[in-house]
């Protein structure tokens, strides 16, 4: 029957202490599993919708932690590529409590799905019968071969007449914003739907406008998007960050 | 496709105080979720089988907690009955510690799946390509609702040309010697594997012998069954039997 | 010597998990002890009264930890009707968090005290020198058998002397209006004291008035009553509402 | 209608780490209530005797968590006295695993117990239809005051024709051999009821025998004694020793 | 080479029940260690200043507990005074939830560092090299023989040339007005910095001026301070002090 | 004064499901601090000698943690090499509960401590006045610049006149047995001390003999030893495994 929404990215392994204590004191760590296109993934499943989520997991506990939380919320795990090498990325998120801001320390690198490459994933197979693709700019920033992987993922999809939807999502922390700019551009090009900010437009697209509506325009007009959500992002306490990966 | 096997029964939310913790005095409980025909579905699919869980669930967070539970595993579990109605079971278990024996409190009474009846299930849909069906004893014991709904299940599968594996499992606290008599006799007639004990063969079928094995060749000649597993309940300390119902 | 305050109808075990996790999620619940009556009986006794909650309880660890409960706060329990069958009400609570409502799964039917009969309570005994007698439109709403009990228990009250109070805390997953209105008459007609709210008073007796000043005057004159206090509840934050119902 | 029992002695707070983590290095205690004539109490009631225990209590949390416990237990707790002054004792204990043995810190100095005197409990009022007194060479040894109280208790006790239980129950951290010969002299001699061990009714009474039915026998021969119980201490495991207080 | 700041003062136990639960009642307590004056000594380390901690602390898990705490944040814990005999002080604290306030037992009579005489701490040691020294008012206030060790503190310190500050901190539970400025005024007068309020410099020196700044000039002018640190409290809300120890 | 011990090696962070609970589904993980070469140092420090622990550190919290554990034991940090790049070891330990056995996932590839080069360390400054220096084989292991940094950290420790001890500690996970063997060769040729096993003896020198007395007596021969220390292993159940890393 095919999906309604396929989401292809990286999830991780989230520890972060209870209550908010300081990592460098705690004596646990609560364990959640993050990851945008995973939580994409989730929240259309639950609204009712038929969804499955594709990433590269190494065959231990913590890559079935990730694919097991998938299956718990109904999406379909049977498309993921597992690997007996690699490692399954993790991070650790201090929840601030005012003044102190959250901070988090990343530690993904080389992960299974960083070391994905094109050819891994069966996309004719996966993309049959479905009507959305979404992933978003995190996955392309991971590594050459993810970036290569998300190309083929993207015009697999074009070809075969889905819809794709990208959400910008901009990280300096994993690329520079010119190698940002080379990759995105073809990928926003090939989109139907683009979701992304003031912020994150300028420093991909160098594009800026007087209002998000008239930066929305721009983007659509240059990318001949069908649809572009510019997220507002006010500046919110640290409380309204503290919202739980998957919930 | 179809599934290798498809299990039929209730499942439950099984609370227990922590650290042998007496139920009485305890100011929290661990959740888990108990069933043993949804503990054969979860493992048979860890060993790599695809299997299907069959149930009747209230449509509220404690039923989503058990369907989530099955898929987390991989179960499939799109043939679960939902209702508005009924309730979810509950069963409190103090675990002991020597000489203080564990000590159990249902409350699965007028349970959604003790409420099920005849024609909720699309059991043709179910079983198309599926080779086993397993039930135990408890499911026909829960009420004549789900006693009709078993047979049904039973009678189905075998039109269907499944194996039928049926576990005896007599709970004297859900039905008598002579009722459970009565309604298991047609279905392990039906049946082609039989999981029991010589405790229960013999207070459910009057079924004695020297020795297990005859207890087996007696049932396998009287039921016609291809093949009769006789669980042999050592003593077990407390500690043995304090296993976690998935884990 | 007699009591001060003996109070009269239903508590159950609460299980809530902690820190606003879900309901669907939670790998624990914390759990509480919680009704109206004990809670009015516990906090008598705290600001020195002498109390006693008089119930019906099945004879196990989940009906002792009621009853202990209500000991260690030294409310007397000693006129408690204990009963082998029968089972504990419990309930779940899912404390939300903006904009995440509060959730509850009531799991209440058929309990020991839905189940009492008149009869069953020594009410001469219990009311020998106590001062008031104090229950809930909860109470009666639990089932025939406990409205009839609710009225022999004011009944009793009244010919012996006691102040009577009623709190008419009218519960639509319980009973009708028309039905509340039918048991709750003939019960405030003979109370000296009503607790109420404007919302409760129209919808189980029909009366609506400016203020609630005037809803005050008009239900002490319609029933005759000392003293009648009518709750303003402002709509409270979903922080408000989570209070421990015994602290 | 008076007691079966009424126990006489100090309970504390115990704090101990959970899970066998060293006490040095533990993020959280649990929290118990503790002392061996409580602990004779709680066990009476349970078993369907009415008890009540007398002790002197700071009136703080502390304070009121030891007589909640009792009450939660169904022990009479109206006979405890008050003061604003003096504190609740505490110890710490982390239970060892092998081989590492359980290790205790008393802070038990200055207790309300400690402090209590002659005349501050109204023994008559207490004793009034009572059967037995129960109390522990503990209790005289936490000071001269509560010699002296214990003497008056054990004196009152005897003209009211209650029968007399005592607890050796030595212990040198809290007072010589010497002194403890002087002080429980007098009270074995007016008891009815001898618990002891070897070892304690040497180091105590200079009693020493050949076997422990020997040494029961010198004991109620030189104490007049109705009944005496020795316990024979196995050397027990660490593991044997985690038991809980109360439970 | 020397420290840059040497702190000398009390540190306790402090044992708090978690998520706004009632002491009373709470089967768990957390364990932190707390002391305004090792508070000091700790956030000056980790602003980069090299750091010791001067107290007496009994030899048991408790005493090694503080000065492991002080040492993992890398504060000197050499010169601490270690003895077999008295106690650590410990502190119940149970956090409120508007509109219940904070409440707080103390237990920290006799403590080691209660029980410190002149003569224990080689200052001369101590001091080579040093640049500041800092206590409070709580430090003398904890017994005669810690006023004479303070001094003892203080006066060597001025005679080796450091600079001396004193947080006045007036605790009312400690000592009158009365004894505290006879104590205070000396100190104050060696001092060269003066922490301390508006509230406690009337209460202990009987200064009231128009604002704080005139206070903080009185008291510089009287006391030939350097520098004077008048903090103003606003009136917290009961989460604001909800701060942890060392953190 | 110099040190009695100096110890090299890496420390990880150590995440651990409680309760031997599955990794796969925990909630929580338990934190400590694991590595042979600090618990080391910390027992020695433990026992009185004065220790300094070597090792190469990300600036984080993470890494914090680490050194704040060996400075909570009195262990000197002072030499630790900080970096702001790299990151910090973690392992994950799932306790077994017999029949199934520990499962470890290491994931400390890249880290801090593999990334040290020789020139790194100040070793004269840490060597001065110091007698023993320990290392294990798994300092070398972790990459070719961590193998040239403990040559170098040897070839200064024997040129300063310390002992230097060496546990031998062969892991297959880290490098194959002609990498350990051409590695540790003059390591150990330069050491005085050795800890080993039969096993390990044989895996990377080759050398199997009758008994661990002969294996001993080969090993101190063919190296100039002055001591040899083998451990027996015998075989541990899951439970003799279960300690905690630093206790």
């Amino acid at each position: 029957m095919g999906y309604d929404l396929v989401t292809f990215g990286e999830a991780m392994i989230r520890l972060s202490p209870p209550n908010f204590r300081r990592l460098e004191q705690t004596p646990v760590l609560e364990v959640n599993v993050g990851g945008s296109e995973l939580n994409v993934a989730v929240t259309a499943q639950r609204l009712g919708l038929r969804t499955a989520y594709v990433t590269r997991l190494t065959r231990n506990a913590l890559g079935r932690m990730i694919a097991n939380k998938a299956r718990e919320h109904g999406v379909d795990t049977s498309h993921i590529v597992w690997t007996d090498g690699d490692r399954v990325g993790v991070y650790f998120v201090e929840f601030g409590a005012s003044p102190r801001p959250n901070a988090v320390i990343y530690d993904r690198r080389d992960s299974a799905m960083a070391r994905i490459r094109p050819g891994e994933v069966d996309w004719e197979a996966v993309f049959s019968g479905t009507r959305v693709f979404h992933t978003s700019g995190i996955t392309p920033a991971l590594s050459e071969g993810a970036a290569k992987a998300t190309e083929e993922a993207v015009r697999v999809a074009k070809g075969m007449g889905l819809k794709v939807s990208i959400d910008l999502n901009y990280r300096a922390r994993l690329w520079s914003r010119e190698r940002a700019r080379e990759v995105m551009t073809p990928l926003v090009e090939a989109a139907d739907i683009l979701l992304t900010t003031e912020e994150d437009t300028e420093r991909v697209f160098g594009i800026v406008a007087e209002s998000y509506e008239e930066v929305a325009r721009k983007l659509a007009e240059r990318f001949e998007l069908e649809a572009v959500a510019v997220t507002i992002r006010e500046t919110p306490s640290v409380w309204r960050n503290a919202w739980t990966a998957i919930a």
